[in-house]
């Protein structure tokens, strides 16, 4: 294994996390608040650390994918570790437990809180807490891709490791463009929403920090009510930009570049539509005679469905009171998740749309045994290794999935709560159902328990394998044994 | 398609189910009970439905694959349609609707009620039901090939499509001797298990339809009870005989043939104990406390893990009321099921167990790139096929699964409900959580739900894919406008 190229990158993070946790800083001035000494002092401490780390360059840039895989899980680990010390040292979030917890569902963008008073926190502490989904949405390592030269190989592998979805889709032959064309397409989309919201009489502070909440999918909000007191010309800007950054970013990339009719044919894309359109239909229907207009249940109806499908997890009112099937076509929502290489998380409407052309593939088979056609999928025949890799995807998901809720048994709460606090930390969406409800959060959960969920966020956020490759003894003893040799 | 041979088919199922028809008569005699009257009638109809069908014997018994599974599917469901008349006749079961979910329970070894009030039935009804567990156990065509004589390749289709589990074991070269021992091993476990019973002091009449309910694997009782009132060794008994049950019979197969180490060579067994005890182990310390003695928690959490893996579906306590950790194994359970190739039902474990080597795989595979080993099972390298086939086996399930919940949530009962409703249908135990808990039944249902819940446990038995292929309309299509020309 390469470990000093490890060892640098890790240190590259930490400089950039320095640098990024000078934005609270500077909110804490501008506030006058005490708590902005905490942010400056972790960043000093980042920016040691991270120079130390990054002092004497690695001999070969060479990078495999279990060394990607590797070093991704660490990084975001490591991140959470050095973003949770201020919310700790300024006495916000009185345990370190529950400050790593709200860190780590920042980065990942699960949103899923401790905090039973987000009002009570400093804006620079606000500010940091909704910042993290930002910096989560696109990934950090994607951001060092965009800013630190490495050779292509290793650098692909890295960036495999940190995208959602089951295919990394290379826009343009240089990763180091695409992911500098990545951040530009995010960076500018954030900007709309905040000026759109801005316009539409939002304070300063609660664009900003919702405008990040909403672009990594995350969920965090400034106030109790999460967006429920906001107007609701807001409640639709922010609806519609859940919805945006779910889509697949390759699709902006290709209205960008005047690919249109290419955009449009791409079918996951489609689908996400499709589902989110239906979903809101149905929805609406269903809770039309719970509020006292028709278009105030529409707009709570499209805020949650683009909220639930895009795992975001904002929420305008109590949808755990909606009729039960509402609830349980959110529920689906969250497993279904938004498009793969967008910011949000869950299965990906794209590994649906595989496994349902797989199923039909093989229901004609049986009637047709003659005629074995090949799945097609935007157009292209699907490989055999994509079909095998989401195989082992839904199985890992499984496993994953079937231990947490067992463990997670062990803190005897009732079962809605843990089968849903799962679901929502696994697939980062942030509030579930009963006592993890969009009125509840996670605080009542013991620490082994918060620890696992932690887990859960990082897997879910990673695509599973990274953090399952961090729990395997036989890399640790591959990462201390042996020396690049390979 | 061979319509000639379907018909056949069915028609041989109608004259099959006539004669099993003349056993509740029996008891209804010996009982001096009228209803009686009603299974006599019942065994003509359906004698003469069966006559009339296999009046014009077909000119070729060549089938295929599709056509065993449309054939399988089709010969469950009238087997439950008239299966279904006597309690709707008698009036015991005053629904026709009612009285074909009790049937269909039955046959698919659910154990699934919609009896409120079950000890209000005649002897003779009460042994019909029980009876079905019993037919629906080892399978009614898997009966017909015992007895019937079919070309080898025909053959060999329908008892794929009807036997539970990833592959068939074929144990000897003749399929007609291959279900003619797996008949005989049934029948002696059955007697045996009656015997024990009756020697430790269990009337006749319950010893017979307990018997019945364990070997299928099925689960009706015939008290509101269940298992609850009868002594502990009963429950002893029945315990050890509900986990034989779930054993892979080529294992008994093996035992008998005395090829000893081979059988406990096959690993889907080994697992099969080690889950059991590991489950009873963890129950019993979980709930040692609301017990009087350590030794009836014991009774209960080995009962109830036997119950409960093997998809059988007895209760002797009222398990919703235990610990969240013994409530989420059960559920946990629910999904993994028996061995296959026994009469229970669920995933089965050899998916379980493959599904596990292939993550292991994947795992290693990125530690050690370059020494991709292939995946072996029961001590041979699995084919490419077994895993494609595991694969759209967990897609359909999941399908399957989340339609079902979604259909059912118009039902607007609770999430509890709802889930565990479609979890123990579709796995065929039985009773889930909540109001369908092992105190409650599936009455509440409205009509459109028990007819989903219905779809659901034949799918469920039947391993997916012949229910799935009924629902198409492209195979009726098929059926209707095309001969025999392939």
């Amino acid at each position: 294994m390469n470990r000093p190229m490890i060892r640098y990158v890790l240190g590259s993070v930490l400089k950039i996390e320095a640098l990024l946790l000078m934005l609270p800083f500077l909110v804490g001035i501008i506030y006058h608040e005490t708590q902005a000494v905490y942010y400056v002092a972790n960043a000093t401490l980042c920016g040691l650390f991270g120079l130390l780390m990054t002092y004497k360059k690695p001999a070969s840039n060479v990078f495999y994918l279990k060394e990607g895989c590797l070093t991704t899980g660490l990084s975001w680990i490591l991140l959470s570790l050095f973003g949770a010390l201020p919310f700790f040292a300024t006495g916000e979030i009185p345990s370190y437990v529950d400050a790593l917890f709200e860190t780590i569902s920042g980065f990942t963008t699960t949103g899923a809180s401790i905090l039973t008073d987000v009002e009570a926190l400093s804006h620079a502490s606000l500010f940091w807490r909704s910042f993290t989904h930002w910096i989560g949405g696109m990934g950090v390592l994607v951001f060092l891709l965009a800013v630190v030269p490495m050779s292509g190989g290793g650098s692909m592998n890295l960036m495999r490791a940190e995208s959602p979805g089951p295919s990394v889709g290379k826009l343009v032959p240089k990763i180091k463009t695409t992911a500098r064309i990545l951040y530009v397409i995010y960076f500018s989309m954030t900007v709309l929403e905040i000026v759109l919201l801005l316009i539409f009489g939002m304070p300063v502070f609660d664009a900003l920090t919702l405008s990040f909440g909403t672009a990594g999918t995350g969920g965090f909000g400034v106030l109790n009510s999460s967006v429920g007191s906001y107007s609701v010309w807001h409640k639709w800007i922010i609806t519609v930009f859940m919805i945006l950054f779910g889509v697949n970013f390759n699709f902006y990339y290709f209205l960008l570049y005047k690919q249109v009719k290419k955009g449009f044919m791409m079918e996951e894309v489609r689908w996400y539509f499709i589902i989110i359109l239906s979903s809101i239909a149905i929805i609406f229907w269903n809770i039309k005679c719970l509020y006292p207009s028709a278009f105030e249940a529409l707009t709570h109806a499209a805020f949650q469905v683009g909220s639930i499908i895009t795992t975001t997890g904002f929420s305008t009112t109590d949808f755990d009171a909606w009729p039960e099937l509402s609830r349980t076509i959110l529920v689906l929502l969250m497993f279904i998740g938004a498009c793969a290489g967008s910011t949000g998380g869950g299965m990906k409407v794209s590994r649906g749309v595989i496994a349902v052309k797989t199923l039909k593939k093989e229901i004609l088979s049986y009637i047709h045994p003659k005629s074995v056609k090949k799945i097609r999928y935007e157009d292209k025949p699907i490989e055999h290794d994509v079909l095998r890799s989401l195989n082992v995807y839904i199985i890992t998901y499984i496993f994953i999935f079937a231990i947490s809720v067992l463990l997670l048994a062990l803190d005897e709460q009732d079962s809605v709560t843990n089968f849903t606090a799962v679901a929502a930390t696994f697939n980062n969406i942030g509030p579930g159902l009963s006592l993890v409800g969009p009125t509840g959060n996670f605080s009542f959960f013991s620490a082994p328990a918060k620890v696992l969920l932690m887990v859960d966020m990082l897997a879910g956020r990673l695509e599973l394998f990274p953090m399952l490759l961090i729990l395997q003894p036989a890399i640790w003893k591959e990462f201390f044994t042996k020396r690049q040799e390979e």
